[in-house]
């Protein structure tokens, strides 16, 4: 560990649990495949000197600790009862490429500092409580996203072996040389029936929280995501010789489609709809567009919400369509539903934050997160912690706060010793 | 001359103009840079073929002709008056890349045709006749439009000598390689007091013709234009976590840009507006854009039109910026003035296109012509003729009709025997 060990007792736990797992974090992310900035994809050298280090870590903090088949580093504060249940409490140490260094790990980072600080004063838990770091979430890779919590869920998906890195690597044959196949793979799903459940830190990786002066908040559920490709054509003509009234034009249709998605989209609590790719292709200064090509995504944390959302958006485009004499087509690229987060993890995290001196304060998350692997098997909880900087994700920009981060371990160790 | 030379007299002109003119047009386009489809750039092979074909064809139909200094094909039907003064009509057979086989050639041959049926009939005019075919006003080889009607108006850059086309070869190096100088472009220039009057019939390249069922129709004005650069500059974030009241969103800034352009430029008559750029740099699906570039081309008959029509735009794009709190910085490319056409040109032609049996109607040319290099200089004036689908243009869908042709000739004959 960084800081020298602390004694300390659960009515009053350390007072440097921020200033710790910020410090944890600035180390690990040492460990990058670029120079400048922090990038540590699957199973790159830096990645492998990560999981080494949260293993090394999560031993000196006492913990049973191994590295497994795919790269999750699993350490665990066993129970007194060895036939007792494990609560997961996680999230992923891989990131995407130029990230900032609180994005999963902050998660695993709180959740080892919580463990060290109850193994250090002896505290026993009814459940074993296993601490999991796992190897890959983002899907930068072999765009295989929750590959590490996957596996421990039980829902690996075997068809992501045949994937290749850009370098032709196969995931497959990379796992191969290190010995692991698929039944090495199949043999880290934890049964549900052993399961108490699964708790996430998460940096929030938007605005909310800091928008509403809070340093964490409960997550409800994680939004479903449906993704689209919009075709828009039109007829090409010459700038000038076109008059206004006989015109076909591809971009102004989809002008009228994109504030459309905007308009419908800021209708639900959370509801949100992006287009993220806008272009007319090859496009001239002088020519009217022909043609327009452009990204829809909509999420929300009910499932119908979002549907209904996308019926509008879909009506919408077509009417706009037949009113300018245009085409649009619409193409599903992926669906993906909505995890609720369980009521009584809810409850259990919110009546901690307020012990903790905090407004419960609960929000959707519009990203995915290793969390959703575990809906349905067991019951799953998220907090999410304060983002800075604007609430900017994915970026060296990324900031949290010792203090927030003290404040979301404080949480975490109140519902872990509630935890019945 | 392609077909055999008809015999006919002034009260009834041969009733083959339509089909002589489609016919060479055809022929002409058989000269070509690219084995399929018609391109023809400035001074290659297929140019200079086109140029000797141009020149031969005028031979033949009695004109004296010559290819000067930059290309130009110039062949004159002289007055019996030597001090008589000269009436120019013209149009340029350079083309764009997979070009159609009217646009430029259409005003050269119709000429031909009728200067021919001049010759054939011994008509004599109170003005020299110069039938011109422009080497270039494309501007596709060196960027540099209206290369070959400058130097006849005297208005020739001698800056584009400095230009170089896309394999290096330098405009300046091209033309003394052929003997050809600075003062030998200058000694082009007609002085403006040895000038009638510039007359040039054109393929319409848009579809208002068509639309008004017309196969003809007089230019009040080649339309001024101005360009623009727009670049709008929001904050990026996650589609999934930033609500849509936190967002400040480029790409629905620049949606609401593109729809106030739309909209505001239907407010007058010849008035256009257009956004033919429009991109997202490197958008990603899951990433609210943070940037949006998109282009703006303005045109009107009128400069203060267009004028008050670009400083709306230029409000609405600001207080769309201030509202979402985005910025948008707006820098001009290029701003070039309207050019009328003169009352009495256009009064000429309207006697004329409604002695041919058409009713006159009266539009402004969106597009930039070879005409407008004479505003100013003599009296100038255009004839439209309909562009059947759709009004398509600078592409091999172009089409003009045998009949459009022919009526298009009927008039510029009627005005030619009628003009003292």
């Amino acid at each position: 560990m960084p800081t020298p060990k602390s004694r300390a007792n659960e009515s009053s736990p350390p007072a440097e649990f921020g200033a710790k797992i910020l410090d944890m974090a600035r180390q690990l992310a040492r460990f990058s495949e670029t120079p400048d900035g922090l990038t540590c994809t699957y199973l790159s050298p830096a990645h492998k000197a990560a999981a080494a280090q949260l293993r090394d870590w999560m031993r000196a903090a006492g913990l049973t600790a191994q590295i497994d088949a795919v790269g999750n580093v699993v350490g665990r504060y066993s129970s007194a009862a060895p036939a007792a249940k494990t609560l997961i409490v996680a999230s992923h140490y891989d990131t995407v490429v130029n990230a900032g260094c609180f994005d999963g790990r902050l998660g695993i980072l709180t959740a080892l500092a919580v463990a060290e600080h109850l193994a250090d004063i002896g505290r026993p838990l009814p459940f074993h409580l296993d601490v999991i770091g796992f190897a890959e979430e983002e899907g930068v890779r072999f765009a295989a996203p929750y590959l590490g919590s996957s596996a421990i869920a039980g829902r690996f998906d075997a068809a992501v072996l045949q994937r290749s890195d850009k370098d032709g690597v196969r995931l497959g044959s990379l796992l191969q040389e290190q010995g692991v196949d698929r039944d090495a793979i199949a043999r880290l799903a934890r049964p549900p029936e052993t399961l108490r459940g699964y708790l996430e830190v998460h940096i929030e990786q938007g605005p909310v929280l800091l928008d509403k002066n809070l340093p964490v908040g409960i997550v409800t559920a994680i939004a479903g995501s449906a993704r689209f490709h919009v075709s828009v054509r039109g007829t090409a003509g010459h700038a000038g010789t076109v008059p206004m009234a006989l015109r076909h034009d591809a971009a102004t249709a989809a002008a009228e489609i994109v504030l459309a998605v905007e308009r419908r989209c800021s209708e639900g609590p959370t509801l949100v709809g992006t287009v993220g790719q806008l272009a007319v292709p090859h496009g001239l200064i002088n020519v009217i567009p022909g043609s327009c090509e452009l990204s829809l995504d909509v999420r929300a944390a009910d499932d119908t919400v979002r549907d209904g959302a996308i019926a509008d958006i879909v009506a919408a485009a077509q009417s706009i369509a037949a009113r300018r004499g245009i085409t649009v087509e619409i193409s599903a690229i992926g669906v993906h539903s909505a995890v609720p987060c369980s009521p009584a993890m809810q409850a259990a995290l919110a009546q901690s934050v307020a012990r903790t001196g905090i407004a419960p304060f609960h929000l959707a998350s519009g990203a995915g997160h290793d969390a959703a692997m575990f809906g349905g098997l067991t019951e799953i909880g998220m907090l999410f912690v304060r983002c800075g900087n604007g609430g900017v994700s994915h970026s060296p920009l990324e900031t949290v706060t010792a203090e927030d981060a003290d404040a979301a371990a404080r949480v975490l160790l109140d519902v872990l010793v509630n935890l019945t």
